[in-house]
């Protein structure tokens, strides 16, 4: 299942094409079809919105129904299993520790003669979070994206999530809503629920940015409203790449890269290691511990594509590897993790040793699930509290501090033909002179 | 030239609805033509830029002349005036010392047992910077975008920009590239240098995110790669919006007027003013000084569409309008700056006082004047450090912390119904039940 490929016979360049391949299908036909969406959305708001969701999610909800009920809330919040609640609310305690400690603060410098100049840090107005429905219905993406906007200090937070035929949403979801502290939820999904958020509809308010998962609709719509609103990431499929030596233990890595594989058909799983024992070992348990997984159809698929376990003649040539594929999550089981952690330059999450599993990530450790995918963590970071705020600058200064500097704005003014801008100088010395 | 209006008569809405139509064209035509003209780059490279250049920059570079030769540079640094390189040299100094302040840390979290997590923030290997040509070749913003990027840590940064029909790029912008410390120039322009920028051709390097201004080609050029790289904000058209009371000074307030207005017919200048008297005076002093000013042309039309004075019953209305246009420059004209600024949600920056013209902060005062426009300032920040790093999560858990938390991942994965994320915590603990 998992093919075994040396890193300096070809291997590191395979595993590269396979996973930048994975985005290389021609998305013309979609971005038409969410072009069409968004615009319809954008000029006919709820109507639009009505339409979609009957031709879409196959229900029609009429407009006073879009909006979550309180009731509603409340009656997930029992039908739940009372350990769900308890699970939920440690991770929404460990969660917001974690993200309380990004918190972003206003700033300002000095100088003599009255001059003061820093940064305002503001929360965002209003924010819109998209959350996946059907089989990705994930009630930890309800706390992950909420969380960091209630710790910045947003005043509304507004959900949005697709219904099932029977007008209805998951109750885990709405549950983890209630406990995250979500505002509003709409019964709304895919490109229309972006464009909704993007442009507001009668019934549904316009936000500031848009973050969240979503399918290829949900990205190519987020993608085209950026810069009418903010959104967190253009996300793709995802990704681990254990760095193992012989220190590591082959069940925990391979349990831990099929946790990866059970995503998703495009996931990719990869295992660099310095040890033959370890990716032998590996190569055989994987196949003994799929068998066991619901959704062993995917993880064939995803391990049989996207799998690979690259040998390295030693740590260095792993790290840098990790680095040239900058995977979302990347595990460092080696002996001394924090030693390479230093060297780690481009990954969304970094999990240390051997007790640190990647899926203890996704639920309650702290830090955020949200991750830049497919190599974007050579720029992209993972969704925090910074993506919740903004800053304003601002500058004040003396009469006294101005005289010092004016010839040198006037004069690079000058030099770019804007003699208005000049003028906004010489107006302020004017009287001066005349005396 | 600059009507006035009350707030409380239609004047707010009339005002927003100004500004927000200054982007309500259709953009369907330019979409397809940058399109098409980034896809030719990403599959032949260097053969479609020097195409691209040759059609829309009338003139042919071969490859090998695409990069700025060192030789140019320092050609250029003789070229220019002696007084120009000191007053960019003190911008310099100046833009360092406010943007250092910026700068951006790693922090960690530890919990007994042995947890440890925090971020680490790693600057961004490579970024390109877009300067554009001809007429809007502004030394300036080449400072503006460059030193961020050296003070955040950026390994290389690229720079691209159109040249003339000569083959040539503007002393002017050389020069202020040399001081900045740019390390590679490319003679490439328009939507083709976004292109070549994110995805890399045989001459010029894929960089990980792309900055800097540029005229609709460009932006729409960025949005698309978008992704593919990060970029830094779209930008739109620009604007001022003063707040003034009588204690400001009407000749002053018309001075800052122009120099936004002379920018860009599409520019809007905006004055709030509770007096009456300071309304009356700066609509007749608009006539004298615009009188003076080369790009008067530019500036009438300017005032004309989008130039207006509002009139505003006291300044606690002035800021809340303010507010709703989150104006890219905001300048405070009232007695008591200071208390004001605390009421300021929307603004890209912040001019205090009497004394801080809006100029001062385009050229050396410190902060960044790469600024959001057109209404996004209720959602971007100016160009900063932050735009240069990126941050990596990690985490660390010893066996006793993880023992701890693994009915909860467990439980919580079992809800998701991904019992792989399950198995990766329970096998960790398989042989304690054994034994």
């Amino acid at each position: 299942m998992m093919k075994i490929v040396k890193m300096n016979n070809g291997g590191a360049e395979e595993v590269q094409r396979l996973i930048e391949g994975r985005t290389n299908q021609d998305l013309s036909l979609y971005r038409e079809q969410v072009l069409k969406i968004v615009e319809n959305v954008r000029r006919t708001g709820d109507m639009a919105v009505r339409e979609y969701t009957r031709r879409f999610d196959q229900v029609d909800i009429s407009i006073e129904n879009l909006l979550v009920k309180p009731t509603e809330l409340e009656e997930a919040c029992l039908r739940v299993e009372p350990e769900f609640m308890n699970s939920i609310q440690l991770a929404k305690e460990k969660i917001q520790r974690y993200h309380e400690a990004q918190f972003q603060t206003s700033w300002n410098l000095t100088e003599e003669d009255g001059v003061i100049m820093g940064q305002i840090c503001r929360p965002l107005e209003r924010v819109g979070v998209y959350i996946p429905g059907g089989s990705a219905a994930y009630p930890s993406s309800v706390l992950m994206t909420v969380i960091p906007a209630k710790v910045a200090g947003v005043k509304e937070v507004v959900m949005v999530t697709p219904p099932n035929r029977r007008g209805e949403i998951n109750h885990y979801i709405l549950a983890a809503a209630k406990v995250a502290g979500v505002d509003k939820i709409y019964k709304v999904g895919g490109a229309q629920a972006i464009a909704a958020l993007a442009y507001g509809t009668g019934s549904i308010p316009k936000v500031d940015k848009i973050v969240g998962p979503g399918n290829i609709y949900v990205t190519l719509a987020k993608q085209m409203v950026y810069g009418q609103v903010d959104i967190d990431m253009i996300a793709g499929p995802s990704e681990i790449l254990i760095v193992a030596d012989e220190s590591a233990n082959s069940r925990y890595l391979t349990a831990d890269l099929l946790s990866q594989a059970e995503h998703d058909p495009l996931a990719a799983a990869i295992l660099i290691t310095t040890s033959e024992k370890i990716a032998e070992e590996v190569q055989k348990e994987v196949i003994e511990q799929m068998k066991v997984l619901p959704r062993n159809e995917i993880v064939r698929q995803s391990l049989k594509n996207y799998g690979r376990i690259i040998l390295v003649d030693n740590l260095d040539d792993g790290i840098e590897l990790a680095n040239r594929i900058a995977p979302e999550h990347l595990e460092l089981a080696v002996k001394d993790p924090f030693k390479w952690l230093t060297r780690v330059k481009n990954a969304g999450a970094v999990f240390l040793g051997h007790f640190a599993p990647e899926p203890l990530g996704d639920y309650l450790a702290g830090p955020n699930h949200v991750l830049p995918t497919n190599g974007t963590a050579r720029f992209f970071s993972p969704l925090s509290v910074r993506d919740y705020v903004k800053y304003l600058s601002f500058l004040s200064y003396s009469k006294e501090a101005l005289a010092k500097v004016k010839d040198h704005v006037i004069n690079l003014a000058e030099i770019e033909g804007l003699l208005g801008h000049a003028n906004a100088i010489r107006v302020r010395f004017e009287d001066d002179e005349r005396r």
